[in-house]
């Protein structure tokens, strides 16, 4: 069954974004009668009926509610340093797929800060694809897309009750991410291709930020969140 | 510094393929004399200066060994159903990454077997992908590619001591990857896209395969097996 993104959903009917109408109604061909499930994005769930299917505003009857996949029980927020291109978009989508509760972007010594255009593009396009992932795997949650900050001002802004910081092994310094403990929230940090800068890596101990390395070889920028995130999870229990 | 692979290298000397020649004179413009580290894909790696520079036949000097990346202490083999187009890249370079000693590309019930040109061309490349992502990632050690086969086939074939099956959590029956113990080899079976037939579940228990679930929210086939192997090394020990 098609997973339609509702932010505003609320019964007993819905209408639809122009993006969700149109993919609806052009792309899927869906046409009246037929069966949706709609997500708000923050965890509520209905099952759906389409009303009017329109190209620029399809309506939805909500017919019941729905039992919303599980969230783990962690809230997580992955710190990421920004990367290249569509990398960004991977990371995204698996990170979602992966349970995060919120992605920070971070700006770091060997990533610069974009101009405000580009930064507000990015943002757009990143909550898009968390958007696309949400429906694909089943979630009724959207991870948030927080703005662009420099690492030492997320940490500070930080309000999760620990972070872990994810280091290459000639680091030194590092522990195992088995003796990671469960808490009720952490900020994940994954660094940039070509790691943390030594001050980077120091700031970040100074304020109490616990260091692991995932194994002796050295993982793509792209691939390294969904390793954390799956190392985590198996520490503290999927989901 | 350049990894050059040179599967046939032993002292004092070796004359790299055509590939790698043409790829450290051309697209590296590698000259007489620069520093590179030569390693044979199984396991052992020299550190090596350049004697000739040369688009069709490099000479590498070899100038001492090198104590390789250490490998896994559990041999994985990981058997993954057929993806399409370029998905299997990501497999093979993912798995590379995290450790793996062979891949097993697998046929299924949702996934036929392609004719033999095209079986001979997909080996290749894929062989090609490890031998890439092995330079990347720092191991001295590429994974073999093994033939396609059914996975009926290729779990009576499998030398390993334990066989774990990514499944749905929807399947039932499947226990907590953390649970599972660790062995000297195992073959790690990660379904295609649509996931696995329940004629293939089934076997696979009665072969007394472990069933594992990574979570309630479905992931991507090609983000699969990344997962499942992270969680299975953080269970066994990195690396």
């Amino acid at each position: 069954v098609t997973r339609v993104f509702a932010p505003a959903a609320a019964p007993p009917s819905v209408v639809l974004t122009r993006e969700e109408s149109h993919h609806l109604a052009r792309v899927l061909r869906a046409s009246v009668g037929d069966a949706v499930i709609v997500f708000n994005g923050k965890g509520r769930e209905w099952g759906g009926r389409i009303a009017t299917a329109s190209a620029s505003a399809t309506v939805v009857d909500l017919v019941g509610t729905r039992e919303p996949l599980r969230e783990p029980g962690v809230r997580v927020v992955l710190g990421v340093a920004l990367l290249k291109g569509d990398q960004m978009d991977a990371v995204v989508r698996d990170a979602t797929a992966l349970g995060v509760s919120a992605i920070q972007p971070l700006t770091t010594a060997h990533v610069a800060l974009p101009d405000e255009a580009r930064r507000a593009r990015s943002i757009e396009r990143w909550e898009r694809v968390a958007i696309a992932a949400a429906k694909q795997c089943g979630r009724a949650v959207v991870p948030a897309i927080h703005p662009m900050a420099p690492i030492a001002a997320a940490m500070s802004a930080s309000a999760c009750e620990a972070t872990v910081m994810c280091v290459e092994p000639s680091t030194g310094g590092e522990g195992s991410v088995a003796a990671v403990p469960r808490v009720g929230s952490a900020l994940v940090l994954v660094g940039p291709e070509g790691g943390w800068s030594s001050d980077e890596v120091a700031h970040a101990t100074a304020a109490g930020a616990r260091m692991i390395a995932l194994g002796p070889r050295t993982l793509r920028a792209e691939l390294a969140p969904a390793v954390a995130l799956s190392a985590l999870w198996t520490v503290w229990g999927w989901p």
